[in-house]
């Protein structure tokens, strides 16, 4: 889907922010970047400040003795992706920020409130720089509706995760340059915009309580059928012995291992890359930005081959709508195994078989409920995006369902969401974009 | 506390047991070890067929670059703790077993209905050994009351997990040599006889729902105080903010390496210890035992130096009653840090300060609520014993609370423990004689 035709008073602003933040993104050789380097025992890509990430190996050691290498994203710090809401006229807004990021295709996206590291909030008592920081941190913080910890991408970051906030505030908040108040039901809406609402702000919306969600809703048997899935399956209970089942059979060992251990990836001046030229390439990039505190910085970047495919199947079941939700391995994951959509390409291995992806691809668009480009994190992937879509399965159509996947309401997600290790990333977006259906 | 005098079918029955299963275990050299071995790149310990677990090495380094190492136990696989319940006359009964394990002091121990590993559940559709196993694992299982993953020692185990079940049953069930019928009442009064209920027993029993628990009360001011704690802040809100608070002020990164690696550690004939004394050594035992699937094997076990403390202090605060939780840091934990007794020794480094332990020390023996001497993991653990307390702030003395500690609800506890990677396995084994005393 592209944007919408019609102008609003949020498009002249993001038009404007779009503007005034143009920034340059280019790719350099990795002897060009600034303060990084590879170390000398093990090779792995480290900053000489010991601070941001790392880029390092991976060993994937599965039950049935087929090993796997891979370089990954270390990163052992909990940052927090914050959104503060308020209601104006009785209706829920969210702050949000028009941000650049380096890896994002269009370098301006919408961003949380805060999208804060620990050194920013480490620092927030003695002048911190980072805006609104002081409503997520510290005995001033506002009142706290959402605050789980919660995973990112396991095939690309070693046990990742943030700290997922929504924080309520009654009283003035001033508007900062790049931030503007945004309705809920509008800011869902604009989920159907590519490129638009950045990972952070998806992740946040996936973790919505159920308090927050616009009340007024659409028209027709499909609507009525999601809103009911929100009211059923209060009680998880089942769903969660069948994640851990899932978990309890696989015996997955994965280490961290020097970057030049990673047999069949091959550093080259300006990228580290697989023999096969499956997955993704690490790069590095020069920014030059108007709108950041460091006006110009280098990093690297992990950059995804091929674009992504983040679906969820749908179907009415006695009018009650059911998700088919995927327990899915990713090796950086802390846990092993999460809820991810029915269908997340590119597959964990190359050679991994993807159910149900058939079904995806070759659904009629009028079954199609969702449909958009979305970004994955701009600041660590270079241009990662993935097709996330809601498709409903046919009438009269059935589908055999594996072990590894099983029908779920809206109602369980959101219990099991409140929590950390349940929801993968992609499912979590795919929520926030099922609630924009409502 | 010992064991009571009174003689009752239960204590007949366990003489018995502990006379059937009378069983030798002898230190032995590593030499004499029967498939395990040091392998000779890097001296991890291991078994030849790749099964049951490793020793290896730990590297920890916290943010304040003082790196530490150590030896820890690596098993990646989730097992099953299982109890099974039912109803007799309106009593919950928990089906308990009578079990040998060779690092127990006095080997045998009252475990759960089924301690199962991932060998054991996996063939449990082809004729498995593990009895009881079917009501627990696979589509025939009783009804699933509790159903989590939860950590255990992050001192001594890297990323252990066990899956805590209870599965309640309506019809016959037989009871096989070595297994009782306990009433759930009695069964949390033994709690208090020192080295009876074993630690897998506990953990589950920190996981009783509250419907599960039973109803009549003690007498007296505490125990209403204590029942007022169970009903009081089922939202565990501020507290999983406060938690979330202290997970990301840390920046710790942990990594295993090879045994060899361990710089302080050495290995002698039959034991690897530390230069300086302090903490656990490894060791390797011959069990011979008359009554497991085995009559013979070896193994290498973990020998704590000294006996640990794992206390809550815990007040009364207008007619409830309030626990005193840490968030404790220990190495080999998913998550770095989980909810943990007020007072756990010995500490995580050797020079560690441990904030509150002379309040527990110096504690007035009428305000000690529980004490009782138990043991943690014996087939993995060789007489670790740990001194469980519940102790009572004196009247009028109030405590400093710093940031690393929280007064909760027993009710907080309990909305918590429903998820895994909250509360630590002392803090579980805490709840569960904090259920002993309404």
């Amino acid at each position: 889907m592209t944007e919408a035709a019609v102008d609003t008073p949020f498009r002249a602003w993001w038009r404007e922010q779009a503007s005034a933040q143009r920034s340059e993104v280019a790719r350099i050789p990795f002897a060009e970047l600034d303060g990084w380097g590879f170390e000398p025992h093990g090779g792995n890509l480290v900053h000489a400040s010991g601070k941001f990430f790392t880029v390092e190996g991976l060993r994937i050691e599965p039950d049935d003795g087929r090993e796997a290498r891979q370089p990954i994203i270390h990163q052992p710090e909990i940052g927090v992706l914050g959104i503060l809401v308020k209601e104006f006229d009785g209706v829920v807004h969210c702050l949000m920020q028009a941000k650049m990021e380096p890896g994002n295709l269009n370098t301006v996206q919408l961003s949380p409130t805060v999208q804060a590291t620990r050194s920013n909030y480490l620092r927030v008592h003695r002048g911190g720089r980072t805006r609104y920081l002081e409503h997520f941190w510290g005995a001033g913080r506002g009142r706290v509706l959402v605050d789980v910890l919660q995973s990112e991408q396991g095939a690309w970051f070693w046990h990742k995760r943030n700290r997922n906030m929504i924080v309520q505030v009654d009283g003035d908040v001033p508007v900062h340059e790049a931030f503007r108040w945004v309705a809920l039901p509008e800011l869902l809406a604009l989920l159907h915009s590519d490129n638009l609402v950045n990972m952070d702000a998806r992740t946040v919306l996936g973790c919505l309580p159920r308090d927050l969600l616009p009340r007024q809703g659409r028209t027709g048997a499909f609507a009525a059928a999601l809103r009911c899935s929100y009211e059923t399956g209060a009680d998880a209970g089942a769903a969660r012995s069948w994640l851990l089942d899932v978990k309890s059979r696989g015996r997955w060992t994965t280490r961290l291992i020097p970057l030049n251990d990673t047999h069949g990836w091959i550093r080259k001046s300006d990228e580290i890359s697989a023999d096969d030229g499956s997955g993704f390439r690490i790069i590095a990039v020069r920014v030059r930005s108007r709108s950041r505190e460091v006006p110009e910085w280098t990093q690297p970047l992990l950059a995804p081959r091929d674009e992504g495919l983040a679906a969820f199947l749908v179907r009415r079941a006695g009018g009650t709508l059911q998700v088919l939700v995927q327990a899915r391995y990713e090796p950086g994951l802390l846990e092993h195994v999460e809820l991810a959509p029915t269908v997340r390409t590119p597959p964990v291995t190359a050679d991994e078989e993807v159910p149900y992806l058939k079904d995806v691809l070759s659904a009629d668009h009028r079954n199609i409920r969702f449909d958009a480009l979305l970004s994955e994190e701009g600041g660590r992937f270079h241009h990662a995006l993935t097709r996330y879509q809601v498709i409903e399965v046919a009438d009269g159509q059935t589908l055999e369902v594996g072990d590894n996947h099983r029908w779920m309401t809206i109602g369980q997600l959101m219990e099991l969401v409140r929590h950390g290790h349940y929801l993968n990333i992609e499912a979590r977006s795919l929520l926030a974009c099922l609630h924009s259906l409502r």
